[in-house]
């Protein structure tokens, strides 16, 4: 079927939430771990992390001011840091209970059952039970004035990640450590692997490689 | 193991593209139609389309103006729109094959054996072969200055997809169209539903629907 713009402007707001955030296709699973500097932890799942560049290595997301994500926005502006954390299929329920409405002072690692890990040097809570995760500095927060939303830049500062999963040419198996996808805003998914494949160059077929 | 940024700035380049693309988890597929206005199709396969906000309607990709999106990039800013269109299990290596190298007046459509298909009133070709596809209309084309990589926003004005996708409540459903992810530069999966689960509410435990 075909819809044009006053198709999906008719749509009730919450239909049309679910249909335009499936367009776009699978999305990343990330708990993202934030503190106040007070000893209050925050934990939110957001599915809109987006590799941006791998030198300097720098990750984006998008976050909404207005909803649950409200808390991470502050935090990780007041200290300039935040970890990033891939949800698995051990514990994306959890992971989805952060996304609840909790007041400022309640840690969303207690609420969900998730738990905080603390490394040396940085700032933020790493979540344990995460198996690839990373903290990363600050290094914008830009207002896209579109739709009033922040993108927010970080450049990745340290990793953590099971060793046997990063292949001998830097790809770290992700379906291995059991990271989930995110279709639409609450459709969870695990995957299985079609196959890597070559460089692309013309006249050359691609091929599946390992 | 933990690496630091030290044990980052070390790695061998392609060994880090690899490796950071690997952090931010599973990436959406999208195949990227767009013309010069010449008579010229062009298409590219894109990882980094994000959701940015349902109302309105709008969505943003990363395109590195040195790499084969450039005549992506020229073409969507020269006639304002183009298309995105899933990519499917059914033509996962043609779209990946988009990714070498062309002149600019070479059709990916072609090389990659995959066909245009043209809409009235849609300047920029649909690929036929994808499932879900949608237009936009350019709305901003940014630099991000920290690494030369270009934000492209654009909002949807059309939808084309099987409408027995669409559920009740606006969800479309991706992996029933055979929809795949990506994770790092070059691996290509299909999914597997763990499940939907409700809206999250502080006390009480978010549950399976459907």
């Amino acid at each position: 079927m075909k819809l044009n713009t006053a198709d999906i402007i008719a749509m009730d707001d919450r239909y049309r939430a679910k249909f335009i955030n499936s367009l776009s296709g699978f999305k990343s699973a990330n708990l993202i771990g934030t503190t106040d500097g007070k000893g209050n932890h925050n934990l939110a799942i957001v599915s809109s992390v987006f590799h941006i560049g791998a030198n300097p290595p720098l990750v984006g997301m998008i976050s909404r001011p207005h909803t649950v994500t409200r808390d991470t926005l502050e935090n990780l502006q007041a200290t300039g840091v935040y970890t990033i954390n891939q949800v698995s299929a051990d514990m994306w329920k959890q992971a989805h209970q952060t996304s609840a409405r909790y007041p400022a002072e309640v840690s969303e690692f207690v609420e969900a059952g998730l738990t905080p890990e603390c490394v040396n040097g940085v700032a933020a809570p790493y979540v344990a039970e995460s198996r690839v995760k990373f903290a990363l500095e600050v290094r914008e927060v830009q207002n896209l004035a579109i739709n009033d939303t922040e993108l927010i830049i970080g450049e990745v500062v340290q990793v953590l990640v099971d060793e046997k999963a990063i292949t001998a040419d830097g790809y770290i198996d992700i379906e291995a450590l059991k990271t989930v996808a995110i279709s639409g805003l609450d459709s969870y998914h695990d995957t299985h692997r079609l196959a890597r494949l070559s460089y692309a160059k013309p006249n050359t077929n691609v091929e599946e490689i390992e």
